[in-house]
């Protein structure tokens, strides 16, 4: 169990409201990308403060602000006084601890959601939490470092002028989600392999080493699971949307989303089944291998037992032992040996022991 | 887990809409067969492009077009351009790791679903995707390769020309979806047989291949269980479906079927709840085989021990030892031999053990 | 698992509505009773043919006619077009693997339902199924077999002429499926009795043939519950029905079968809990029996190894082992033995293992 | 398992509202007590009939009924015909097998419930079915036996002139429910101090016992369960009552009952948690214990098995064994025997195993 | 389990509210602080008796009343009668077994719950009932014991004059619940912090005594979800709650301390997970290390024993046993020795039992 699962308890005995980040801090700066386009323009800059995203409000054309890295808090404060975000919001941006969620406010749309990606090497998964707020010409998203997350998006936007650029905020949002989405197969297929070869070990070398490693995969999918399911009410709520920020034609895509998102969640409950089954037959190989040893155990000590005392009554100095006079005795022992422990060898293999 | 489990990732980064096809090619080139009937013809051509079909656009009969092998999404992309087909249901056609749902759109019900079927052999499953796009007058069918699938349903159009043909594209698609639902049946009565044999086995030799047998069997169930559970909420669909596209009197063929998925369904469940026990079993049916060993062990030892340690002290070469000079020392100590170990067995039988 | 839980494949391929028998054939014969009762008069025959049970259709009074044996599926076909009752139930009668349920039709409601009775010796149950065609006038119930199953209504149609001959089909119905459904209560009872024996076998000699014996009684109470659970959606949906032809009166009956089904399942679910329950003592049990042989063994081991190997000293052929000379080394060797032996009788017997 | 699971099917073939008791028959007379009262007046007699019960109609006055014993269904008959009772409540009200329910007719509401009673000794749950017919100025209570359940309610209508004598019928119904519903949580309290020391038991004493402690009290909250679920259902009910007979007033008491209702359900469920828990942790104490018998032995064999291996060595009687001549071959062998066992120790020791 | 999962059966017989405290008694006096306050005032005392709260009643301020300790039920009850408060939410206020609950009344609504403070030292949680009856200027919150619990609040209204003050009896209401939520995080944190070591020591020593701390921290958990989970239709009916007592603009406050029970609720569901799992999977790290010590012994006693035996046989006296008189029979001795423990030895190796 890594540091991620973390509680929020950072925040405590501060009033609701207040705004400081919680989590902990990916990068010390913050990064605020803006992308203003439109079916025949598009342009992209840096921006050094909040001040240079304002001009945008004035122009008809759809802007993207991207701020990345969430350490400072006044930014995104600053953000919200201009336009007009509930402070509750701000702290929901600023706190990464969220539950995936969507909220309809008056103005604009509220989504946070935690983007899972694989980690390379082992079946790892690292997650950013990202918040989009939905205006009816500006999206702001939120995510607590830079990476590359968003640069399939941006490159759409840059390269093709089709659907994106002609289309509204809404499909921006929708196109956002899509990715993040659509990033939790790579780690479907990362576990799936992962647990082909579990399987494989578990019924040639089931030790304890195993056992740990699908302990560790069963805590990754817990996880993965809690950070998903609340996705599905999201997804079901931009589908049930009344607010006019989501355009009908829009709906379908959202429908697509939402199918990928219950195609995640169904895949999870496949995984977390077969990695209860492999816990039980671990259990079972573990016992089936103990069964093995015992077999052998029983087997040479049952064979030898009776052996070891002929040789034991024939080493005691009893004065009057007659047979150790005999000229066959030794020769008589020795087919004594042979017939008990073939006959004992027989009865092991009809058991089936050898 | 076989591959057939993989996901869908090899699309990420493509915008939505991007028509390509994803899946495991099963083969390269598409075969188009149309069927045009009605009440009193019947025809059926194998055509070359889809500009062939067009001309069927006229016509009042009703049209089928099975298309068989999606590698070519060209051919997909220019009947979704001629018949206004949404370009994602055009990639959902063209992606087979889809999850089974039905969406209503204006002028055409869209239906995606597995195909499952046995293999030869052991017990396991084969699919297919087979997505269906009814209009009025046209039914789309498309399909992953060319098989005997849609055969019983050609062969009903050809023959008899009851209730089939004087019927709609509604009651077209009831018979296909069927037929393919049916199928599910043959995989219940196959997975059943395995489980007898498995049964008696489990109690008679609990062996790690059984295990292994048992485990790949429970992963298959898992996988039916996940294609078929999306098809309850299908058929439920259909059902509840307002479209002017289902005729109030297919309403009750299509309960039918959902009368058939549930019963799928409540027999994929029973079979699950049957695997696990099973695997409980095989868990005490191994600990109760340990049992047996032990005991074997235990008797064995338990009675030769002591006998053996006698033995050991009449082997002690100790001047002072007058039991070894008696005449009756020897005899006396075979009486004690069979009595030690005749109370023992005596002690052991009583206790169950031999 | 017995044959009865096989699947309806038989007819696969076949169109929808083709009459043909599916399942296992009881009777070759099929055998028609007709009841034709009011308030005043009762009339019983057994009839030839489906031409004998035309005339009453213009009587007044309520006729019951009861169809045992399916494997003439002519007949059933025959009242079909006589009484102009859907292909799909025609098929749904004929077909013995039908899942119980309530269709509500214009003229008519079809309910079918397994009838479960236990079956003497061990626990296992057989199983009928019924179904019912409820008109306003005329009841039809269709039966696999002829046996005393409608014995008990057929009698108190006969002699008192009480409620039941006052009322309608719907209250007809209702006493069949009470009948059908009462039953289920004689196979609990007969459950309870064998989960007892196994309980007290489970404490005293959990031997493998228990263990065949409980995954024998789950199976059982699995198919069981496949069996009745649907029955409950029938029932609820008897009581919901806004067909003319439940009587508002006969509501508060329907309610009292619904009452008992529930009764039933809760009762099958309790079982199904106590049998998990059982199967994990049965192993708890066994394990418990695995350490008692365990402790036998190691006590015996590990009281005579010290001891042999005392034994073993001076057994050594070393010509300068000065104890072999004394004249009490013999003695004190037994000294010895006693009290490692004793020491060694004492430490297990605080650790509680004699 | 006691005969209390026993299954209501003495009564089958019988016609619906037939009237005979089902049950065990707890005692063979009938005791009816009458109590009339108002605010102002209190009345409470021992009545011989049905007869004497009857001029209480006229009164304005709320008149409640209380029937103990069920063994004279004439009784019961009697009462249904004078009050125009439905014969379904009175065979219920006979029955003893009965579910837990609430059920509306016109002119009374009927609530059937089991009251169980934690038996001195042991944890064992003793049962008794009450009923209440609730009508405006009427209340008939029916219970299995003279007992002194309802003790507390006629003290309080007898002494303190408040609160239950200035209200309705419904008061009174929501005051002997209060009385049997809290009745259970004495037996929470029963079974947590007897789980405490199960508790104890199982990590110092695992016996098989224990085991059937366990066993016996998870029947008991299997049992218990089965019986108080419905009840939540049934208070629901009343809560959603639309009838006049309910007092908005009293509305608020009867939602306390229903929190009543629900804490113990959740009580159950945490305690049936607890049990599964319990039952596993036997499982792994138990097996527990088998490792640490194990490394005894295997302690004990290991560490002496070589040394009389070396003893059985110079036990050997070659003419040829120069060893046996050396005057320190002896004391060598000693040596052996302290460095080997030394060593073998010193590495068991390390792997923790003693 | 500690004496807190007690249930509430000490009032048992009393009347439907008759006020007593039930539970147990954490002081036995009981404090009342006062605070009143606006936007532009604020006064904190500490009151005497219930009649110096009284006046604050013509006030148009907001009067926030803690009263801490419940063993004087006087005190509550004499505050119900002047601020008309129901028998029953009184009754509850003094009884501390409470199930979590909202209830709306006509004046007020009545909110109570279980704050949950991690213990210090071990995992364990210390719990007490917190009450909030909330009029339109009026608060009042009961508590067991007098603690900090409340400070942050009281420091906010104190020091900041924001938005607390200038808002209404919802927001405090809100306030108070938020402060109580959130100390739910710090025991989650606290049992991921346990969990953890747990998880360490299972795979490294699976000790009885980690047997019994997982059991104890899963009747923690247990504990923990049942009284957490009532929480959860409490945020929910506040959010639904008609009632005019909470202003619209709150409801986004009450949204967030929603989501934040439905977090804490997951993380619960998580754990337990977690925990079963680890049960799991110390049967099967117990079952590995009882393999590895039966390996141990296996190999050493199979080794051993075939040697023994053969020293065994030329320990025998018999007269006439010619290889003790051979000059090389000894060393000979010696090489079968070394062969045969070399092959075994090498055979165990190559089985992985060494």
């Amino acid at each position: 169990m890594t540091t991620s699962l973390k509680y929020a308890s950072e925040k405590k005995g501060l009033g609701p409201g207040s705004l400081i980040h919680v989590g902990n801090v990916h990068q010390a700066d913050t990064r605020i990308t803006l992308v203003d386009y439109g079916s025949s323009h598009h342009e992209v800059r840096t921006v050094a403060s909040v001040d240079d995203i304002l001009p945008y409000r004035e122009k008809k054309s759809l802007t993207w602000v991207i701020v990345e890295g969430l350490a400072d808090a006044g930014i995104i404060e600053t953000i919200g006084q201009h336009f007009d975000i509930h402070a509750l919001v701000l702290e929901d941006i600023l706190n990464t601890h969220q539950r995936p969620k969507l909220e309809e406010h008056h103005e604009y749309l509220f989504v946070v959601l935690k983007c899972l990606m694989p980690e390379r090497g082992d079946f790892a998964i690292l997650k950013e939490q990202v918040s989009l707020v939905v205006f009816e010409d500006f999206v702001f998203t939120f995510k607590e470092k830079a990476d590359t997350l968003l640069d399939p998006v941006l490159r759409r936007l840059e390269k093709n002028r089709g659907r994106i650029r002609s289309r509204g905020s809404d499909y921006l949002m929708y196109t956002v989600l899509d990715g993040i989405i659509d990033l939790n197969f790579d780690i479907m297929d990362q576990l799936e392999e992962t647990l082909i070869t579990v399987e494989d070990e578990i019924f040639s070398l089931p030790t304890p080493i195993l056992l740990e490693k699908i302990h560790a995969i069963k805590l990754e999918v817990i996880r993965m699971r809690r950070f998903i399911s609340p996705v599905r009410d999201l997804t079901a709520g931009l589908l049930r949307c009344e607010s006019g920020l989501i355009d009908p034609s829009t709906r379908i895509y959202l429908r697509d989303v939402h199918d990928h998102v219950l195609r995640i969640i169904e895949s999870i409950e496949t995984h977390r089944e077969i990695l209860s089954s492999l816990l039980e037959i671990y259990l079972s190989s573990i016992s089936g291998k103990l069964n093995e040893v015992m077999k052998v155990l029983t087997v040479f000590s049952s064979v030898f037992i009776p052996l070891t005392f002929i040789t034991g009554i024939y080493g005691m100095n009893f004065e009057w032992m007659p047979e150790l006079k005999w000229a066959w005795g030794y020769p008589a022992v020795w087919l004594v040996f042979i017939a008990t422990s073939g006959t004992l060898y027989l009865y092991f293999r009809r058991k089936g022991w050898t």
